[in-house]
């Protein structure tokens, strides 16, 4: 069970109205909820920062697939860095254009370095690493 | 055939070394692949800031799946916006932590809302866009 | 007279005590201070995505006082956007460079323009722009 | 004299002339300047991971200068850190509303603590800090 903790949080009256406007149009039911994501949010951040932290992240590259020998490229430095990528979701984005979504788990520094080498890769049009929290911890 | 320009760039010899080690320490096999790269992610830069672009997004949910019918309000919720998620990998990342890693498609502004709703559902411990080209844009 | 409310937050244990080190790390001395910067943090990012917003701007531009006429050419670049900087303070890095700060008034859209043909002036080394609140909608 | 190399970048021809468009938008007079500043930038984001590199810094604090006392926790603060401050702009936003940009030079975390120190100040409703190259690594 988690233990539960309520405690006050004082706002001038103007700030909380603001707050509760953008709440709405973001689809949150309830300040705490709203609060609670932007805590997260800040720790996630920290995680960042601190290189041997274990994290998750997801890996989006966007290249043509008519690139001679890409997708073999791409594939052999997945499996160089076997350890690091668990899984990864291929979509047709177009006649021409695919979208490999790789889920990454490691230090950070890791992750980023598998990334780097795969956005890195010629013909791969372009490639970008959300690093997000693997949820261990936060709460 | 994409046809292929080459033109010259002048550079501070000082600059171009710092450069050169930023290029290795990558993993780029030449100046140009690496100069692409920096050009193209301008170019995506400027498509995130023109809200009905057409865009790819992959966005990471963490969240604890002994939360009680959270899975089924996300499937809800992904149902509704049937139309801008193409693909979900689902990836269990220890005993109590999932994440989801959804693939979407669509005007900018459109994959943003969707994204915020399924970030904002309660239980979601932690929810990251990655908004990047669809790639027909980009050569 | 600012009006305070007060209002309940409740958290998980494990990440109310996270969240506790983070402010003690960061310098606050209450969660309520923390959480109004969060709060407000997340209200100029949404200020910052509506273009005619009235914001207030640091930019900030690295040069090397040797290039020829390159003060001037910042100068006269300055003058004619007079109605949108507020002031300049320049610092000497060391005997070469040079750094100076403009304050920028307007609308977000505006001062983007203005920044972006100062960063675009050849010998500017290094420019950058933070974009941040005029203070009127923040309390 | 700084000695100027020349080399040759190869790009697709649709990716050229959406970079050109860019260029000018952006108000760049020529390619290598535009692509000069993309290096640049990439050089600065290294030197911002590596937490004991010579950088400046300018930090934007907005507050009410009506907050009792306010101003003097700001300058004892600033005072205790005197060494990493350079010096500071005030500029008066509106009745209520200061502007205060301070001008750090220092270690990269050295700046990011006295920067946090700033921000979580009681009564400061927004603090952002831009942090940016000293301009000595930069040619």
């Amino acid at each position: 069970m988690t233990n539960i903790i309520r405690f006050g949080v004082s706002l001038p009256a103007d700030l909380l109205k603001k707050f509760d406007s953008l709440c709405q149009e973001k689809g949150y039911n309830n300040r705490s909820e709203a609060i609670r994501d932007l805590i997260r949010d800040s720790l996630v951040q920290g995680e960042r920062e601190n290189e041997s932290q274990d994290m998750a992240g997801a890996l989006t590259l966007i290249y043509d697939h008519h690139q001679s020998s890409l997708a073999q490229k791409l594939t052999e430095i997945q499996h160089d860095a076997l350890h690091s990528i668990i899984a990864t979701l291929h979509v047709h984005l177009d006649h021409n254009n695919c979208m490999e979504v790789l889920v990454l788990r490691g230090a950070a520094k890791e992750i980023q370095n598998v990334a780097q080498r795969l956005i890195a890769t010629k013909g791969v049009k372009h490639g970008q690493l959300s690093l997000t929290s693997s949820g261990k911890d936060l709460s």
